[in-house]
């Protein structure tokens, strides 16, 4: 149970029992498609919750920094693959990483791979970062010159495995419902797979295939010659996997309780003590253009109810959100019996940014979980 | 000097000499015009920066939250304004303060104003919070009778000193140019005064007028009949203040210092290790359309040069930042140089959000300085 008399400013609860929920579901999916599960842990970023993975038998882990890597190191994690860029600046903490665990790592140019394969004096694993169409990192898929260049690079270099071809399909993001996202991965994996075929050809064979994005992983039954997937966000889900169609609202397994502070009936609108320090500035901008910035719920001492429909946060600033009612049907229904000082769960836009906010999970057992502090 | 070679991850930089020539110019507006400074230190949050404003004579602070109000207290401020509603959840935690120090909290409801005045055994300073049009917080400075109310309420509790009508002018965000908000404070002013004659005659004579948005602070000569000036951000400043117009380029005085770890002369654009959980995902959209998350300007060891011309971050993840120019020419002179491993200094889009996240300055000198942690 909560004790809710305990909340006094915004506290992120986490709901384990959804968490371990989609947590199987996603391991269940990888393992029924036959692709190995290496989750990506920037969303929880909490060594106690890595042991729930564990539980459901999973070895491998994604990260996306060198610290976050130490920090899951130390937490007994020894198959980890950091899904950035190589930073250069950090090659002698990299190198002592790769002492210590199975380290994998992304290139895409040759000057990164030889300044790694000069630091590393142990073997590290290098995947080839492709980019299909989502223009962050990563090489062109269509480039294949360039690609062999680098894997050429990496070759000369007696410390680095190369282990196969990375993508993240960001582009996801964008897509709504099952129909998009699965001719979306058709898209991805075609062009995967020529790469992969032409890289054979210049003499690369066997490379292995990594996706990695939640909404994919959550929706395509069936992603084909994929051989690694890298999903995190998952394990939360948010309001904007929702809205993509990868999860149900039921899924999601992270609120913010937060305190109301203010009333304004004739705006429709109630002020929570819950601002862009505690939930981020992320938002969705839905067909009728307003920005929405979180979703509300009834919150009591099981945990939070069906999200208000009609209602949503219209603005964030430092710690103010602004909760608005579309119409005094929604204002009836869902805000007009709030008072000063009650609290109220928002379902955040995007969990990854609001759990690194917000630092400690407070389970709807009243448990407190603890993250990776932030850098000193 | 700053060492570059320690740098290895996003690295908050301080430009001490700016932080204080922008400190002592703001210092010198109020004393000019005869108004009480009481900065806001939600921006800079460390007990070591509040020492700066101490030696310009700043003997009365604004925070945000009462675990703020706290750790300033615990450094030796006994002068301190809650710039947010009270949240009748923290009553206790608010009760102990009052007793510690002289503490202004904000009201603008009479169940508010009732749960604190049963709550304390010291007196407090309350303002009427009022909404001259930002709609945020606050009783709408047209309602004199609901003003009325809340402070008959007020005075009906003898703990409570009511001490003036209280305003953020938010809209100042949304203006730009000397003109635009000078013309927004004279509107504001003239709501208050209005508001303030109604409440003389009403019985409450004396109110003291509190402002407090940096864009009118920095760029309003004469605020006139105000007596208290709360602005915060104006320590730093940022790239939303100066497309505001509230400061000059060569006033923002934090920069993010991040590795590049890609380059895609093709697309025009570098990757940088710098994203969300870094620089927050505020952004600015300028007339042509596209988000702006931040702005780029060469390192070294003296700090950071004028941002360049034409490049801006398009988008940001969770770690990575995509930085693009707009056209050939401006890649040509800023981007085509640049290689995996190099630093740029990022001008953050909202100063407050990114010192937020990142904990920690690190001055020119090479000197570190700590803000308040995380709540645990």
């Amino acid at each position: 149970m909560l004790d809710l008399m305990q909340i006094t400013t915004p506290v992120l609860l986490l709901d384990e029992t959804r968490a371990r929920a989609n947590l199987a579901r996603m391991a269940a999916r990888a393992e029924r498609q036959g692709i190995r599960f290496r989750p990506h842990f920037k969303t929880h970023q909490s060594a106690a919750m890595g042991d729930w993975f564990r539980a459901v038998g999973v070895r491998a882990i994604t990260v996306s920094s060198v610290r976050m890597a130490r920090y899951f190191a130390d937490a007994g994690w020894d198959d980890i693959t950091i899904a950035f860029p190589v930073n250069v600046r950090e090659l002698p903490a990299i190198a002592e990483l790769a002492a210590r665990v199975r380290l994998g790592l992304l290139v895409d140019s040759e000057a990164a791979v030889t300044a790694l394969g000069m630091a590393c004096s142990q073997p590290v694993d290098v995947w080839l970062e492709v980019d299909t169409g989502y223009q962050r990192s990563g090489l062109p898929v269509e480039h294949v010159d360039a690609c062999v260049a680098v894997l050429r690079a990496a070759r000369a270099q007696a410390h680095l495995r190369v282990q196969g071809l990375l993508t993240h399909t960001g582009q996801s993001y964008a897509a709504q419902g099952e129909a998009a996202l699965t001719a979306l991965h058709a898209h991805t994996l075609g062009a995967l797979q020529s790469l992969r075929a032409a890289l054979a050809t210049a003499g690369f064979p066997g490379l292995e295939l990594s996706i990695g994005d939640t909404p994919t992983c959550s929706v395509v039954d069936d992603l084909g010659a994929v051989d690694e997937m890298r999903p995190g966000n998952f394990v939360f889900y948010d309001w904007m996997q929702h809205t993509i169609g990868a999860c149900s609202e039921q899924d999601i397994a992270v609120a913010v309780a937060c305190p109301i502070v203010a009333v304004y009936p004739a705006r429709r609108e109630l002020i929570l003590y819950g601002g862009a320090v505690h939930l981020s500035k992320e938002f969705i901008r839905p067909a009728d253009g307003a920005p929405d910035y979180g979703h509300a719920a009834a919150l009591d001492e099981s945990g939070w109810g069906p999200a208000w429909e009609g209602v949503y946060l219209r603005a964030l600033s430092q710690e103010h959100g602004i909760l608005h009612a579309a119409n005094t049907r929604s204002f009836d229904a869902h805000l007009a019996a709030c008072n000063v000082g009650d609290l109220v769960a928002v379902l955040p836009i995007h969990s990854c940014l609001t759990a690194d906010l917000l630092k400690t999970y407070t389970t709807l057992g009243g448990e407190r979980i603890a993250m990776m502090e932030t850098a000193p």
